[in-house]
This record gives structure tokens, sequence and C-alpha cells, in this order.
């Protein structure tokens, strides 16, 4: 091996060291710290990711990486390595561009707008945030004139979520399914009876945990190199693909919102799992693109988990778990977890009307970075486009333009991921059926394990070791279009009410 | 404040972030970390503890430590920095004494010790691990000789795990407690009724936990700076006062099992969240004298758990939660928990019983520090105390002398530090009840929290800044005795049983 590339791998070893143990204290912030330990956690987490960053600017670095770059070390690499050399020191040189006071008055305001994001969504009052979200936009602005100088800005935030995305292929995917998706909703809406008031109860946090782990372990996600938590919102964290950990939220009076959140985080969990050891520690050794993370937990949560299918195997210990559920059919448990309805907020939307939500989003933040619309003037935006694409005006901010934090973090461009993800579920979904055959008959034989591993061959090896484009086309052999999940839902919806969509 | 203690908790506060995630990542290796996560946290500790090491042998520490200990700066202190300045000296000075390669070998040879001790139990074959026994004994005093050379060898080792304790002061407790003990136990013994098998049954871990719960609660357990984890073996550990974690085991076939243990580890937790918030941080920040540490957890687990006042407030509560003891009385319940018989295994002794168990250990580590006693006698000489101190003798060395951890480990002086604790124990329920008035009512009224807060005030908040005889006369006017630990034993038995002790 080139003695320059073990010397690199030396450095990222010790630096992987400091990101090492600030993940397993932001770990323990969310899932075991008592409240008066917070502090002494936070101050830690400061200081070890200070010095990981210092780490990650280094010269010494940045000498590492010009020398692997150059003609004669690159070619000595091995596919892998020169992905990640030349990554790394992509990420170096952007970075690099960014003047260091630029970045501090970022990070000053990020940490001021989250606060006054809380306040305002408390309050209901969008006015408290507006100077916030201006200031935000700006810097945001300001920060891609210096690392993309050369691309137009909103195609560059795409880009920091999925890389490889662009607006223009956005527009035409997400405008085709716009249109298919206002009549479609309406007519199932139509059709919806009122809710099953069965499902009321109460459930032991406790018992959930046990539905929990019984799901993950049908779905494959591996214990010995897997752990479960506790927190606020489910979310997935990973050490190296030896140590991922997901997380739940349980709801006392209501079982369902844990188990998909159970599926969903498992997604995520199983695609880290199954990155390619060799890649461990490295820049692709995780998933960083969002919108093919997405397809993972959106197939295994609603593809998969929503199909009634993939109860019949398992729904008798499902009501052994949950007593109360004994006097509940799986066909209603079926309709139940599939009701489609107009609603305010995303993170409770079903997975058809999910789909306008994003759409939305998508829109209002093109028309923030490309038609540069006033910050005052995005409220009545917002509300127009939820009464045109989900016929529901929201009564007041905070259940409308004010409920998501993303805005508030800087993270623009990361929402219509998302829904890419559920796109691309439409296209796999298709591709596994043509090589694998039905997948409702797969799931009804309890054979789940062998779209799991088809996704781990497919998709889960590479980590991010491939742009998510060229590993849906390596995949489906076609570019990524919306017309299989189109298809996905006008087969499911028309069956489940009998409709004609 | 002296320029120079500003600049001494400075380095400190930089050194103790590197244990933080050092203990952090213990924590995590006991409770979190799924298996094939294990190897990349155990490299995270040996890098950060090497550099906390590093740290505290750092001659930029000694120097300061000098300059604090001169007279001009000694006396600007207050009392608690004293004792640490002077507590860090001694620390210092004795460490450096140690040839580093007579270090490094020690812990080379601990490591294939513990693991050989780990065979030769599986195996039951006392000679497997006899020679690495042979050779740590040899090092700890070689180890000695260096740190201690004034002192005789098994004093030095019994101030390693309770500073100020001495052989002669224990032989005259243990001595008289042992006299007393032996015709106890087997009157005892003697009107013992069988096992009651209403307690056969299976006790979901997750139930258990929710009584380990209530129990904390009721008990005084601060939940804001306090959590649970489970582990093979309970523990507790503390990052400071503010962040004390406790551990527990549940066994699915046996419910009291774990009810002690989570009172006991309660009571470690207890003491170490009420130490006082300006010790945080500092060697007295934490009680590191075992035995006035074990006081505590056993006045929780035995003074008081056993006592059946303790649960006349909450028993109703406990049945509701394990409903299989709807059947069992609460007399039935109390008798159960006091069942005294002569049995193999420490860990699972009697209170009673428990402290022949130490003596023997005791007695037979000061025949290998103070008569040399060849190595291969041990097993011989172990049996035949058991015969004369509990009237039985093991089948094999699995139950017998390979039992315990602790000798493999170097842990030499340890044991006695636990029979310490229940003596203290008997002194500090004679000078409560003068205080406060009788125990028994205080429990039966639900009144505990009383006794909490008086240990609280008496022997909690000192942590490690006075020594346990120092804290033990302070509170009971009186040298340490087990006489009244002997009364306790003899009042409490005499009662049960219908006897006279």
């Amino acid at each position: 091996m080139s003695q320059n590339l073990k010397k690199l791998q030396n450095y990222m070893e010790n630096m992987n060291r400091f990101s090492h143990v600030v993940t397993l204290l932001q770990w323990d912030m969310y899932t075991g710290v008592p409240k008066e330990g917070y502090d002494k956690h936070a101050d830690a987490v400061a200081y070890f990711s200070t010095e990981q960053f210092k780490m990650s600017v280094d010269p010494k670095l940045k000498e590492l990486l010009e020398i692997l770059n150059t003609k004669e070390e690159y070619e000595k690499l091995n596919e892998d390595w020169k992905f990640i050399v030349k990554k790394m020191k992509r990420d170096f040189d952007r970075n690099e561009k960014i003047p260091q006071e630029v970045y501090e008055e970022y990070v000053r305001a990020l940490s001021d707008s989250q606060r006054a994001w809380e306040e305002a969504k408390n309050a209901s009052d969008f006015n408290l945030f507006a100077p916030h979200l201006k200031k935000i936009i700006e810097l945001v602005k300001k920060l891609v004139s210096y690392t993309d100088p050369e691309k137009e800005i909103y195609d560059a935030l795409l880009n920091q979520y999925e890389e490889g995305m662009d607006s223009k292929t956005i527009d035409r995917i997400f405008d085709n399914l716009k249109e298919e998706l206002i009549p479609m909703i309406q007519k199932i809406t139509a059709a919806e009876l009122p809710k099953n008031s069965k499902f009321e109860g109460f459930y032991d946090p406790d018992t959930q945990e046990k539905v929990q782990k019984m799901l993950l372990d049908y779905i494959g996600f591996r214990w010995s190199r897997g752990a479960v938590g506790r927190t606020e919102h489910p979310f997935t964290l990973n050490f190296t693909s030896k140590d991922v950990r997901v997380t739940n939220h349980f709801y006392e009076d209501n079982a369902i919102s844990a188990i998909f959140s159970a599926i969903h985080e498992g997604g995520h969990g199983i695609f880290e799992q199954n990155v390619k050891e060799e890649l461990d520690g490295t820049v692709a050794g995780s998933c960083c693109y969002m919108g093919i993370h997405e397809s993972q937990s959106r197939f295994y949560e609603n593809i998969m988990g929503r199909n009634i299918n993939f109860w019949v195997p398992i729904y008798e210990k499902l009501q052994n778990l949950l007593p109360d559920f004994k006097e509940i059919s799986l066909e209603e448990f079926y309709r139940e977890i599939n009701r489609v309805e107009n609603s305010l907020i995303r993170v409770e939307a079903d997975e058809v009307t999910y789909c306008q939500h994003i759409i939305l989003r998508y829109e209002m933040e093109k028309a923030i970075f490309r038609d540069n619309v006033a910050v005052e003037e995005l409220p009545k935006l917002w509300n127009e486009k939820m009464q045109e694409y989900l016929q529901i005006t929201p009564e007041n901010d905070a259940c409308g333009i004010l409920q998501d934090m993303h805005w508030s973090g800087g993270s623009f461009g990361y929402f219509p991921t998302y829904l890419l993800g559920s796109i691309y579920d439409g296209m796999l979904l298709e591709q596994i059926e043509e090589e694998l055959g039905s997948l409702d008959i797969i799931l009804k034989e309890g054979r789940i394990l062998e779209v799991t591993h088809w996704l781990n061959e497919k998709i889960h090896q590479y980590g991010s070791s491939r742009l998510p484009k060229d590993t849906l086309y390596a995949v489906c052999k076609k570019e990524v279009t919306a017309e299989p999940l189109i298809r996905y839902f006008k087969k499911k919806y028309s069956k489940l009410y009998g409709i004609q969509l």
C-alpha cells in the first residue's frame, strides 16, 4: 500500500476517535443523560468537536490530500479510495473557501434563529421568526457564493443533501406527480371512512418496545451491530456499520405511531449496518445522501410496512404482544394504517398526501432563492398552496409555515429529498418485482429477508461511494421518474377503496 | 482566588473531559454497545485514558501541586481545597515512585491473570490459576515496596480501599464478630424453614424495572441527576454528583434478587448524588473509600430494605406491579427476604452468613501477605475455614476459592471493606435511633426520606474529603466496633425465629 495512503488512514483513525466520542455524547444526551448531567456532556461535545474540527482543517491533512490527488499517487489507489481522496479534497477545498468570520456569523445566527423559531412557533407568530429567517437566507446565499460560485444557488443547496440532483430534474418529476395527485387525493378522501375507535386505548411503552424489537428482528435489523433507545423524536445514528442505533417515541394512547417509526428507522438502520466494512471510518462509510437514505426507510415503512401482506406472517404475534388488537381484524388494521386525509402537519401525513406537503415546501424554497419572494409574503404563499394542493388552510402559522424546524437550522434543499425517497421507492418496487417476483407474495410468505438482502447488495453496501442517481441507474436502468410511484398509488388505493383512480 | 489554584482548576477541568468520555464509553460498553461495536469503544477508551494518564503525570501538574503545597499558598486555601491539593500531591508522589516498567509488567500480568482466572473457574481447576496468582502477589508486593516502603504490606493494601483502616483494628472487630456469629448462625439455621415455592414464577424484566424505579423513587434517588441501565452484574457509576447511574440484572425466574440489587445500588447512587457540588471534578468529589460506600448501600439494602416496616407503606404497590405477589402475605415476604442459610457463594449469601464469607477472605489475605502461605496451600485452607465458619465444604474450586474475581484483578485488601460497611451500619443504626427515634416507626410511617436526609447531611455531602473513621467518629462519637451489628442481628433474628440468641 502507498505510504501516503497509510499516513492518511492513520490521520483519519485518530480524527475518527474524536468524532466517535462526540457521537456517543450526543447519543447519551438524547437517550440517557439525566437533566443535571446535560451541561457536562455539552461541554465535552464542544471540546471534542472543536478538536476534531481543527484536525479536519489542518494543513497536514491538506498536504496529504494534495499528494494523494497527484496523478501518480491517485492511479495507485483502488476504486473506493479514489472516491474517498477525491471527495475529501473537494470537501476540504470547499470549506477552505469560506472566510472564518462568515462561518462564525452563520453559526451564531443559526443559534439565534433556532431559538426564535421555537418562540415563534409557541406563540404562533411568524413575525417573531421573519427577521431571523431573512438573515439565515442572506447568509446561506453568501456561503454558497463562496463554496459554489459557478452554480445556480438553489441547485447548489439541493446538491448538499442529494449530490448530483438538480432542480430541473426535480421540477420535471414533481410537476408530473402533483398533477396526478390533486384529483387522486380528492377521489380517495371522498371515499375515506371515519376513524376506527377500536384503536383507542392505553399502550405501555415497554410493551411497545417489545413490538419494536419484534419488527426490527423481522425486517432484518442486525442486533450484533445495532441497539435501540427512546427519544422525543425517532432517529437513527451510526458510529460505523458495526454500531448503528435507532430510537423511537412511544405514545401511551397510540400504538400505530411507534410501529411505523420502528419500521422507518429500521430501514435507515439496515442501510447503515450493511455498508461494506472497507468503507468504515471514511467519508464513504455512511450514506450522506438524504434522498437515497430516505428511500430505504420509506421502502420499509410504506411500500412494505403498509402492505397488508407484510402483516400476514406476524399479525398474530402483534396481537399477542398487544392484546387489545385481538379485537381488531387484519383488514381493519390494514385500513387504519392507510387512512388518507388532507391534514396540516407533514410529519403526521399519510404516504399519499405527504407528497403534496413536500412539493409545497420545494416550491416555497424555489420562491425564496430563485424568485426572491420577500420573507413577509411567505405565510400567505404557504396558505394558498395548502388550499390548492390539499384543500385545507392552516388556522395559524404554528400549524402552517412554522411547523418544521429545517429552515431555522439553515437546511434549505433538504425537504425535496423526502419525496425523492418515495419516488425512488416506486422505481425500486418495480425492479424488485421484475427480479424477485410479486412483492405481495414475497411478503405473504414471510420471505421479507430476500428483499433486505437484495437492497443490501444493490444499494446499502455502497454507502456514499456512488451518487444516488448512479446507484438508481445501475439498479433500475432508467432515469429518475415518478411514474412507478403513481402506478403504485393507483393500484393500491383503487383496490383498498374500490374506486377507479 | 489564588492564581495558582485557578490554574490547577483549569488543568483539572481539561483532564476531567478525558475521564468524562472514558466513563461514558465504559458505561456504554456495559449497557448499550452492540457486540460488533465493542472494539471501537475499547480503542477509544485506550486512547483517551492514555491521554488522561499523560496529563495526570505531567510535570506541569507536579509543579502546580508543589506550589500550592507551599506554606504561603496552602494557607490561602479553604478546607476542601487544602484536602484536595494535599491528596493530589500525595497521589502524584506515590505514583511517581513506581518505575514505569514495573507498572507495565503489572498491567500485562493482570490482563493474563484475569483471563486465566476465567478459564480456571470454568474448568474448576485452581492449578490453572495458581501461577498467575503467585505472580500477581509478587508484583503487588513489589509495587507496595515502592509506594509504601514504611508500611506493613497488608496494612498498605487495606489502606488503598479504606484509607486510615489497619489490620490491628480489623482483627479486633472481626475476631469479636466471628466468635459471636458461629453459634448464632447454628441456632438460626436450625430454626430455618424450607424455601417458599410461592416465589417461583416468571417475572418480565420490564416489569422488574418498573419495580426498581418505584423503589428508587421511594428511597430518594434523584432522577434529575440519575439514570438506570441493565448489565450482567449490577453496579453504580458516576460522572459527577449530577450524573449518577445505577444498573441492575433481572432474572426471569426470580423477582427478589433484583429488588435488593435495586435498593443496594440505589444506596450507592444516593451517596454519590449528594456529595456537595463544590467537590465535583476533584479527588474529593466522589467517595473513594469502599467501606463507607458499602455502608450506605448495605444500610439501604439490609438495615432498611430487609426490615418488615420498610415494606408496610409500599407492599401493595409492589403487589400491583407483580400480581403473583398478591398470593404472598407481607409476613411470608419478610421471612423469604431474610432466609439465613450456610451457603457456598458470597454474593448469594444472606446478611448474617455474609460476614463469615468476608472474615474467611480477610484471613486468607493475611495468610498470603503476612504468613507467606504458599499459593498451592490456599484451596485447602479455604475449605477448612468454610467448614469451620459455615459447616460446609465446597465440592470444587469454582464454588470455593475461585468464585470471586478480586484477586485476579490484584484487588487484595478490598474484601474486608464489605464487612466494614455492615459494621458501620450497626453503629449508624443506633445513632439514627438516638437522634430520629425508632427506625421501625420511621419506616412504617413512610418517613424513609428523613433517614436519607440524615445520611446526606452526616455522610454523603463530604464525598472523600474526610476519612471514614473520622466521619464515623464525628457522627457516632465512638471508635469502630461490631457490637451494634451483633445487637442488631440478635434482636432481629430472635424475634423472627422466636429463639433466644
